[in-house]
């Protein structure tokens, strides 16, 4: 290469490895460069990668979010935001095993990676492995370690889901549908989140109709409400699966949504868009949780400048969709 | 290590490394492995690994598995079985950029992985990268080359589908719902597998009705198709997406699954559970499809011994559930 472009070796090696102030002229760099181009070179992150084995590489340590159906968007943020600056993502996964964790981490450090990313799908408090990288990012998860930790606003998520609702009008016959405990994170700040915003409107949930996370559980749960004398005006599903539940046993009540009732949820997964009428739901933020995650890790990112050991939320959207209307109008019960 | 267990470092690092046939006594070895284990060293994979930082490592690149909802399962189902032989499994992806591609291929070179898994979610022939692992194998696609192809045996499940309505007694009013073109695999072994198998029994399609891969679609299409003169007793659905498009149609038109309408679709995804009554599907078998591919990339798959380098079908087998029921005697058209 250095033959063809006339140059000295040193040179070639100078341009390629893009060595600041090394005295080259910007007519002998482009003539190296075109050389290695032609010569099928390319100067660029994988070379230097192949150079140094190593380089330029975050690894992703998650439970189970590659194989989840529902993770996806956290993996697609992150690997589109490490390919842009030049970085390569290694999707690994402990399947929650802690011995399986462990061999990941310390695999991942003897690679010599850039920094790792804990995720999980669960959004709880994870135990930290043992051994663990100077540039270690939370996703989706915090632990009781000062760690940079990028979670979604699920308090926010739940005052936009009921403000959905208070702005149509309904402030009557608002019943939460799901499973609400302390221990998993999601649930909990959502509850919060609807029963803040409507108590800031003078409303307030009229009941709790108990399911698991699944269309099912949420069908069962719901018929049974449905039979007995509190009939609901709106539902708050705590997820898109549970809507869909919901949506069944509306339907096999007889009652039209949002008609007769309005339905609101979380998550935005496609079955928001499938269902019909199509569901107004509030977006998980996970692709924008995979790209600061990956900023956060290349310490890129702005939101971290001052407070890098903390929580960062990341706002949810309600997307709003056909399944809210006005409650009508002489049919509130007292 | 060796100070505290008594014996030589090289009798330390034989029986840490493994080597066969080295003449150190049971009770020696145990000495070392204890003392080993007290002092926190680990004599498995994840040790070795770091030992010689690259070695039992297989690489696996999607255009778009990882993040797309559907492709789970086939990385299960390869991390699984890497991780039962001792390998770490890398998952990156291309996002169907040939550049990128090339990138990743040269990186997982570099780092010596055993071998490459290509995989892609919609399984077309692709274009093989111009830089290649001698250990490659083809995860739910095909190439001009000869090379490992593990596929799901779709011309199989297309049979598998008819024949679960054929058992029911239906023979007559039999629609298929999707898209058949030339180009989509799936689609067109699905197709000749329904017309093999329906014309063995004496029976035939009566005809298609065509929409895209998402329920939307289907609902549009099937509607149209139930306001004509020709009523459906049967649908094969190309997927449980289509499916759940067609359920909501005969639900609009005051159709019952199954009473009025059996309804057989693909995939088995959880949609199929989820909708009611449950859907009959022919299962995608992606588990056993990722965990085929990594027992081939490590010479361990018996049913390569003999063909290596050619098209693997796994079987597509069908989930009974409560969508189909013998047709409506008496109902039968001319």
């Amino acid at each position: 290469m250095a033959e063809r472009a006339g140059v000295s070796v040193t040179t070639v090696s100078f341009v390629l490895n893009e060595r600041p102030g090394s005295g080259i002229s910007v007519e002998t760099r482009d003539r190296v460069l075109r050389v290695a181009r032609e010569m099928g070179y390319r100067p660029n992150a994988a070379a230097r990668s192949l150079r140094t084995q190593v380089t330029n590489t975050i690894g992703l340590i998650s439970d189970q979010i590659v194989t989840d159906n529902y993770g996806g968007d956290l993996i697609r943020g992150a690997l589109a935001t490490a390919l842009q600056h030049d970085h390569l993502l290694i999707v690994v996964e402990s399947q929650d095993d802690p011995e399986v964790e462990r061999h990941l981490v310390e695999d991942l450090l003897a690679r010599q990676v850039d920094g790792i990313i804990l995720a999980t799908i669960t959004s709880d408090r994870i135990q930290l492995p043992g051994i663990r990288h100077g540039r270690t990012v939370l996703l989706n998860c915090t632990s009781s370690h000062a760690l940079p930790a990028i979670l979604a606003d699920e308090l926010g998520g739940g005052r936009e889901a009921a403000n959905a609702l208070l702005r149509a009008g309904h402030r009557h016959g608002i019943f939460l549908v799901g499973e609400v405990t302390d221990t998993l994170r999601p649930a909990r700040e959502r509850h919060r989140g609807v029963t803040a915003a409507l108590g800031e409107a003078g409303a307030e949930l009229e009941g709790m109709i108990g399911c698991r996370w699944w269309p099912e559980s949420a069908y069962d749960a719901v018929s049974t409400q449905l039979s007995s004398r509190e009939a609901p005006r709106a539902l708050i599903c705590l997820n898109d699966r549970v809507a869909f539940g919901a949506y069944q046993a509306l339907a096999d009540a007889g009652l039209r949504i949002p008609d007769d009732v309005s339905v609101v949820s979380f998550d935005d997964s496609e079955l928001a868009r499938w269902l019909r009428p199509q569901l107004t739901s509030v977006a998980l933020p996970y692709f924008d949780m995979g790209r600061i995650a990956v900023e956060s890790v290349l310490g890129l990112s702005q939101e971290w400048a001052h407070a890098p050991d903390q929580e960062h939320l990341v706002a949810m959207p309600v997307r709003e969709r056909g399944s809210i209307a006005a409650p009508r109008s002489g049919a509130a019960p007292a």
